[in-house]
């Protein structure tokens, strides 16, 4: 048996420690969406909180929005989505499973380093993935990606709604909302984070395709002469934000998409992908930035007759901004800073020789549980002590509180889940009122009088 | 013209400073859901932090989770939401709008303060709210409240799917996963804050009743003997956690939900109402406190046949836990909060009389502007300045910069929005490297260091 990737010893952690959850698991599960476990819903809710902290708060230039998921679909019309946001979609005849044409030719041309060159666009060549039957194949039909559903007593074209494929509607057709209630001019951006929906043919490789994720989107709206320059500035913000909180640069790369391959309505991207280590093609995409145009906002002033424009009343120009727009995939951001945490390594146990001991080298800011409250034994007189402690730290904090088995033992399961900091209430602490604290990765231990653990964590806690 | 409700300025400003948009408003707009703008989107969030600061970081039994909204036919099956969760639809045969029987029930009785009395279940002395046409109803028909979606490529019965109408069903469905993953036992719960959908016939009242909208709730998972108690624990936490909010305890009220009128879950609920001031009922429910007994584990048991059970290993036990659940309206908080700190007052203004203010009394960890930097003047020495100290502020804050119009002007935006601090650059402060600090509801002001500002507004803001 080959040995285990990083990737499969990531998964197999992230559910045996309640990172993530299989949805509907006892129902027989689906590879559609993911439930986030107590750790999974806090590292996802911490990478939230540190882009929007940088990207919307941070910024004079930037607020943020929190539109609706369900939208009419007079705006999927306008935005393009109705009449092409949808796949090719091919079944083998054999066992009449679908698959989408485009990554069934991705995956051979991955596998075997050319394009398929067989009869009907090379589909001749290309097995099917689920019996194995070769150039057995219909021919593609166009299958449409958005979700429908139907608000209102009937299931009738009046009450034909769509979930969004990509929060950036929602931003789009708040454009002058923002500009008047936030008086906002060019440059300027809206942020958003929340969940869409695409109905994927294949979903699968864990969290990284689902039919239901979460993105963090920027929309930066800009006079059209200044849409490079600030392509090229978010490129760089958005690159930074990964490498300042602990993703190894050597794992992302940038992918410039040529002519062709890009969304409809953009006219430059540049996707961030990260080494996720799949079978197959190792690389795959975190997020992209577009250069979007005027396309959406001339779409929405077309379809609905209110003129998305800016009117520059210092040099008198009304004009239709251009909008750049950085897309982050939040699930997929997650599964990178798993992934570039992950390592194993040979640490000292407590018997005097080593160990393997696994560490999800998290950034602090992003770390799940923040400190573990560990008192070295059950003993009566170490548990009030330590619980006390647990409570005056808890609150903007997540806080483990755990007394079972060997003291080490215990610290490898915070190490596993990247806790950065061990605070171990043993017997001189009802001597000295002291505590020892453990850091994750040095494993370097320092004395820490009881009253102060609270100060000495937000110093460290608080970059 | 009747002077306003105080519930109508509220809207009215939200409207107006951008808390609150109206969602696809250039295509006609929707009641069906709201966009909340760069105002209310930081109010929000601000809220959904409190909550999980206490209820789920805050508390050693608890943890959270966020699961998908999208679920498949068989958990809203098992969980009785497609055979109950329905209302009486009628028709005006005149004008053919459809309302839900029992709200217009409801309304007769709000309105004249007894049971309507006619024919067809008092249907004949019911006039309809668009045509005013009287006692011409259709027979009730009963309506699913679900909004159903399909997953995959084909709309049939395998990819038929539902959006969830409550979160909860999400954390039952784990309750074996969070037992075993987070080694919990009961008594413990799991939190969750997320998007919920319910086709609603007549959404209305703002962002009271939309089809698309957020709950915070908790499933609090104890033995069978326990649950009673644990039930008046919650009420009381739950009431605690608005009036530490600042919420006027004169403008709740708890509501005891009598027998025949709870959920088809429920053997106990107690809603907690707010006073917003509605047009014919004064009161809304802002929350529910339910026992739901083991009713939906059982269910999942029974229609999943996995055993959700949990074995308590001191006691030798083996039980079905009982849950009280604890459902927070997220949207509907924050319209409480908004209305309970909307205020006009009369404050002196810089020429020595009196102006009337408008001021959103927001608690400090509510308020969506924590502080707004203010130059006296736009001249090129002050700017600088006070474009330095906002940028520092910015990150964990959301701050304001405003350098346009009477700096008294400035402050009444700012206390219109609920900012608590507005700290002023003027021209002794290139002297003194000092700033003036202004409180909201006081009015006071402080001299305070340039370097010392972060400091101060540090201990106001993080109680």
């Amino acid at each position: 048996m080959a040995p285990k990737t990083t990737l499969d010893q990531v998964i197999s952690l992230a559910k045996r420690r309640g990172f993530v959850f299989q949805a509907g698991e006892i129902y027989g599960g689906s590879r559609s969406a993911w439930d986030y476990g107590p750790l999974g819903v806090e590292l996802k809710d911490n990478i939230k909180t540190q882009w929007w902290n940088t990207f919307v708060r941070g910024r004079e230039d930037m607020v943020g929005l929190d539109s609706a998921i369900i939208l009419p679909s007079a705006v999927w019309n306008a935005s393009g989505h109705v009449a092409t946001f949808t796949d090719p979609l091919v079944e083998c005849t054999s066992c009449h499973k679908r698959h989408r044409q485009d990554h069934l030719i991705e995956g051979f041309v991955a596998k075997k380093g050319r394009a398929p060159t067989g009869g009907i666009g090379g589909m001749d060549e290309i097995a099917c993935p689920d019996c194995g039957t070769r150039g057995s194949w219909t021919e593609p039909q166009m299958f449409s990606g958005l979700m429908k559903t139907f608000l209102g007593p009937v299931d009738n074209e009046e009450g034909l709604h769509y979930l969004r494929p990509e929060t950036a509607q929602g931003i789009f057709v708040n454009f002058l909302n923002v500009v008047n209630a936030a008086r906002r001019k060019p440059p300027f951006g809206i942020g958003q984070i929340g969940k869409a929906f695409r109905n994927e043919i294949t979903p699968g490789n864990f969290i990284f395709r689902t039919r239901e994720f979460e993105q963090m989107e920027i929309e930066y709206f800009t006079h059209p002469d200044a849409a490079t320059e600030h392509f090229d500035t978010w490129v760089e913000a958005c690159w930074n934000w990964f490498i300042d909180l602990g993703i190894n640069p050597d794992n992302m790369r940038r992918f410039d998409v040529p002519d062709g391959e890009r969304a409809h309505y953009s006219d430059a991207t540049i996707d961030l992908e990260y080494k996720f280590g799949f079978a197959g093609s190792e690389w795959g995409e975190l997020m992209g930035i577009a250069n979007r145009t005027d396309f959406d906002l001339n779409s929405h002033t077309e379809a609905s007759g209110t003129k998305m424009q800016y009117f520059d009343q210092t040099s008198g120009e009304r004009y239709t901004p251009y909008v750049i727009e950085p897309s982050f995939g939040l699930t997929r951001s997650m599964m990178a800073f798993l992934v570039d945490a992950y390592r194993e390594e040979e640490a000292p146990n407590t018997k005097g020789g080593t160990d393997v001991r696994t560490v999800l080298g998290l950034d602090p800011r992003l770390a799940p549980v923040k400190a573990a409250v560990l008192p070295l034994s059950r003993k009566e007189e170490l548990v009030p002590t330590a619980k006390r402690l647990a409570d005056e730290l808890r609150g903007v904090w997540n806080i483990d509180y755990d007394d079972a088995g060997a003291i080490g033992r215990r610290y490898r399961r915070q190490d596993e889940i990247g806790t950065p900091f061990c605070i171990t209430v043993d017997f001189d602490s009802l001597e000295d009122q002291a505590v020892t604290i453990r850091e994750r990765d040095s494993m370097s231990q320092e004395r820490v009088a009881l009253d102060q653990v609270r100060g000495w964590l937000f110093e460290r806690l608080s970059k």
